[in-house]
């Protein structure tokens, strides 16, 4: 067994951090790339979590981000729309200067939604449903990415993998939250079988000329399928119009476009919208939270699970004692920290 | 061939608001209940269109909707909520007086959000979704219904059949709008595959032990699955939270207890949000509803359909020619027109 090392939480974001100050990234960019990238270290998420900060640099470099953004807020009195604008940063900072406006505006009208424009955006987005949870709110995010899905019933990719992510706060214990691509599986995965030399499952993909296939090179030449068929096909949509389109900001073929590559962190706006269930649920009979949790113990007690229960009981472990790196894993961050931008391509 | 008779759509009307207005409703529910069923008819959509009307006397015979209900509404200054109250009656008579007050606060405020209580069901999502887009809004409209779904990974109904329905505005044309169940197929469809002595396609239901079935009578025994693996069943879960208990309305569960039958129409309540392109877009670059119409030229252009597609066909068909229906179904209106609820079980 190879040598590993453990680090606090702690620890390790002050090692994440300093290698994004030393790749020339602000002290605002810095700091929330790094608590997202920890999060999903923390939460046994390793394809959101160290992994990510290489392909954050490399958008760096590529000059597809500005490291130095700062986010400007624009929230007009009476209106329940909050925009951030994070000036050719990363998303991360920009979510975090609009929650706590968002989370007034979503407290006393009830609703509001916050739009993020002029963003590069590579994390998952459970870290904002989580977010809106940690203020008594429930929430729906959702983004764009590149066009690698073909709509149902097309031959061609259009839609990004658009993920659809929500949350639910509960008291004393983690939110119900899921996250997830509207494809059947992230381009991750089809790339992973690649790699493996192993066939896809039916239904994952089709080829250049829009017929199903089970080769990953096949695959990745051709399109993505939607997941559940027409229905996630039209979620998909509804998120290009709805975070791409309505917000201002790029679809998912125009992100493609624009960077002619899937390989940075894409270019495109994000939209979170937040309820407050206390305003919704004035005047009416029954605590929304305690109904909540009936709901989630009757799923539980079939013997179903909640969403991300795998990734809070990983977080659980990481905050009990630490997060465990590989020797291999602690030596890239090391070099990293040290070569900043020349350590990536 | 048998006789058939053809209508216009306003005749049609009023032919069902006399027949519901004989069944003891009032003219405000009468009139709401006559053109959403008239525009299923209408649309090719038979599975809501008068074939509904029997079921929605059946329930006010069963005394479980109130036939004179007069829906009221509560909106808050500065808040983002409109809230009305249904009083026990059908759901879309409450649309309608919530309708341009939502429309109002969405344009003011960008966002809105309309929540209709104590009602009762019966109709699609999509009119609801239609008439934002009338408005120039998009929407997203969603319901419980009946415990007939078990959670992935679970082996008894707890979710409903949860619609999700969407709605885009197009300028010129009819809307980008969809309307689907969050569970694999329809209740109905397996009621049909019963009748038709016919198994049902592999992922549809489970039997009351919880293991896969195609048997019609073992799945309608047990439970229907959700569409798309977890992801559906996350969806159904966050309309159970949101459009059941975040509302302070029935879940789906509720419904059942309540009713303690799914031949009724289900009493709960309906959340439809409301979002204003024009306030989201404004001082970004593009007109987001141009710019809409590039993505739907996109999809078209490969092949691939837009939702509704076919019942937009099949409305342009009606008005312009007439509904056309069948010896037995207009013998079937004369009959609810002569004897009013005592021609319902």
């Amino acid at each position: 067994m190879s040598e590993t090392t453990t680090l606090t939480t702690t620890a390790l974001h002050e090692r994440v951090e300093a290698i994004f100050r030393k790749g020339g990234l602000n002290v605002v960019q810095a700091g929330a790339l790094a608590r997202v990238i920890v999060a999903g270290e923390r939460d046994a998420c390793k394809s959101h979590g160290i992994y990510r900060i290489e392909g954050a640099l490399r958008t760096v470099k590529a000059g597809k981000v500005k490291p130095d953004a700062i986010p400007e807020i624009i929230a007009q009195e009476a209106s329940a729309i909050v925009k951030v604008n994070a000036g050719g940063g990363f998303a991360n900072p920009a979510f975090e200067l609009g929650l706590p406006v968002l989370a007034e505006r979503a407290r006393t009208q009830g609703i509001a939604a916050l739009a993020i424009n002029d963003c590069t955006h590579f994390s998952a987005l459970w870290p904002e449903a989580e977010a809106l949870t940690g203020e008594g709110l429930a929430g729906l995010v959702m983004c764009p990415s590149y066009a690698t899905v073909a709509p149902t019933g097309g031959n061609k990719p259009l839609l990004g993998t658009n993920p659809f992510a929500f949350g639910w706060p509960r008291a004393g214990r983690p939110p119900y939250v899921f996250d997830f691509a509207t494809s059947v599986a992230a381009r991750g995965e089809i790339e992973l079988h690649r790699r493996a030399g192993k066939a896809l499952p039916d239904g994952w993909a089709i080829d250049a000329k829009g017929n199903p296939t089970t080769d990953p090179e096949a695959a990745l030449a051709g399109a993505m399928l939607p997941f559940g068929g027409h229905k996630g096909s039209a979620i998909g949509t509804m998120i290009e119009l709805l975070a791409g389109i309505m917000i201002g900001d790029l679809t998912s073929p125009e992100v493609l476009d624009y960077l002619g590559t899937t390989t940075l962190a894409p270019f495109h706006g994000e939209l979170i919208i937040a309820f407050s269930p206390e305003a919704f649920a004035a005047g009416r009979p029954g605590d929304p939270f305690a109904r909540a949790e009936m709901l989630f113990e009757a799923i539980v007690g079939q013997g179903a699970r909640l969403p991300s229960q795998r990734r809070f009981a990983a977080r659980a472990k990481s905050e009990a004692e630490g997060i465990t790196l590989t020797a291999a894993e602690v030596e890239q961050l090391d070099r990293l920290l040290t070569l900043g931008l020349d350590a990536v391509a």
